[in-house]
């Protein structure tokens, strides 16, 4: 399979400043017919489990490619900086900090190699203390979705060594679904981890009245498949665009009015008396 | 007229998601070499109106292309999903809900054809509830601008039959021109559907002196060529950069000093005594 | 030295409205293979003096290229527009009120040749008095991109009528250094109009304790590699990632806690009894 001259590019860097900017300077100074691609670079700030969860709802969606992603809250320590090599075609660079893996795991793919980014002659030098996105990763990235073989950047690293985020997996106990939320949307939906198959094994499915606990709140919610299912203002249970259950609010904010936020547990359960 | 393999992006997602980012993916997914132009992603939230303008207003300058518009507060509902070809060269894909058709009839232009975006070949599947931007209508862009003829995204629609916006038109009663706003822009300067002429036909031209009524005010305004030519804080009726005529303040924001916002209603006349 | 077609592009005009999309537009009508690269569009609006800072900083990270910069306070005055020939091989593209001078002349360049942008072959027409980036800046950065020499676009300018901002040098009184702030950073790090060169003039270096005076505060700051070297909500001077002194607060926000701002002033010295 070969690999489009496309670089996807994910970062918590947002768009006030010039750090996208420079970045993608960066890049097509390596090589000017590079296309660069936004996915989001608004992950919240050092938030790295939140970015490997954007980066791996979004990676059945882009094209095979070099995906830099630059999520780094130990920027100017000791952690490695990758490139990992995934069965699917695409190759990963970023901090050796979990973010990558999941995306690079995803759909049944295996990560096949990884590589150091040690190698000067394709970093920017002197490398900088506090932006490594622009002296490490992207030139890195560049060089990869230009057609230098990942070998070149750096000593292999097993993939066993490379380090793995906890991603919290959804339970059961005692007939209730014990769960967290992954992330929250711009409207306040709260994407939990878990999915139609894991409701099915409490026995719950659509249209089924479920009760819902989080953050001191004790919610009777309906299973719906549309917002417009409950009342302004009531709470629905959706399985959200990527296949997740999302608690929502009709026209109105679930965050908001839980209090709740990434990392918030829930327990999903009948409702008592059904 | 040969199109441009260039797909020109225009939304309410905003750009604090992935929502923009992913449906990119899904464009370069089925044609690497596509050219995606963001025209603008901060349309009013499901303000299809609002999405109209801007869209309208913007096409005279962007190349001849497929047009990629999201406005959508039907997603989900029967609303058909579109592909309209204007006499322009252009191609608009979206929602049947109005958002498409003054782009597409603009400077002259007429629908030529218009389709239903059914074919499943072109989308993809299954299709979300939630998120058809990135499952109908980027997929239905990539395809169209790289080459598939829009006949075969689906069964032809009438151009009669698609769903049209109601655009208030400026009027004339008792001498005086009764219009509304279009758009605010994020200097809070109120651009109206009313231009030059329609002053005219009222009397009124540069360097007239105008009452303006809005939302409970009665204004004494002068028609000036730039914001200068009033003292700071003070209204001034300037033709835009579009050609609509827009109230502002020098150095100021007309929305906050007056609550008005798109859909406000005005009265232009001549200043009583003149 | 041939360069590529790259237009960069900086302005203030945010991404909140369509200006930043219909420039695009404007741009590819032209020449549809462009690639266009943006840098930065939240410049403080109408300050070129942070609009020339960011160009400076970030230029020597960029292809050779077209640059496009809009930061205009003088639109639809009588200020020239002009493209700027530099010696790197690029040439740069915006309103002659300094913004585009320091890049032109970064890293050792010179300016070789400046012309007006005059041809109406070359603008949009009739010009609009508020959105000179679409009418006469991005059409000029589109055909010089394309191929079109700039002595084309209109007469030439002799680089010393070229306006020129006042960008403060620090200066050395009494061994201590007199500087200021040349823009904040999203996390409120202050950045200096000085680097480790003028530290070392007096007698400052790594690890050096010093004192630094700002908006009536006086501080007993370190001068470190990392934030991480001082407690949390301490000051810090650091060497930050383009080279220049910067006073940042461990996961603080210096900005915020000294109230200072663009231009602030700052005097640096030893620290007393040292």
């Amino acid at each position: 399979m070969t690999r489009p001259k496309i670089v996807t590019f994910t970062s918590d860097y947002g768009l006030e400043d010039e750090f996208v900017g420079v970045c993608r300077g960066v890049m097509l100074n390596i090589a000017a017919d590079l296309k660069i691609v936004d996915v989001h670079h608004n992950v919240l700030r050092q938030d790295v489990r939140h970015g490997a969860v954007v980066l791996e709802q979004s990676i059945k969606y882009l094209p095979v490619a070099t995906h830099l992603a630059v999520v780094d809250p130990g920027v100017g320590s000791a952690r490695m900086a990758v490139a990992i090599v995934s069965s699917s075609g695409s190759i990963f660079v970023g901090p050796d900090n979990g973010l990558l893996i999941p995306a690079a795991e995803s759909n049944g793919a295996r990560i096949e190699a990884a590589y150091e980014l040690a190698n000067e002659r394709y970093l920017l030098t002197p490398v900088s203390q506090t932006f490594q996105g622009r002296d490490i990763f992207a030139p890195g990235a560049a060089h990869i979705a230009n057609g230098v073989d990942p070998q070149e950047l750096g000593p292999e690293v097993s993939p066993d060594d490379l380090i793995r985020l906890e991603m919290a997996e959804a339970w059961i106990h005692d007939d209730h679904l014990h769960g967290e939320v992954l992330q929250v949307d711009r409207f306040g939906n709260l994407q939990f981890n878990f999915d139609l198959s894991h409701l099915a094994r409490v026995g719950l499915g659509d249209r089924s009245r479920l009760e819902v606990r989080m953050e001191g709140h004790r919610l009777q919610v309906i299973f719906g498949s549309t917002f417009a299912e409950v009342e302004s203002g009531e709470f629905v249970l959706i399985e959200d665009s990527y296949g997740k259950m999302s608690l929502a609010v009709n026209k109105g904010d679930a965050r908001a009015k839980l209090r709740a936020g990434n990392g918030s547990t829930v327990i999903v359960g009948p409702t008592i008396g059904e």
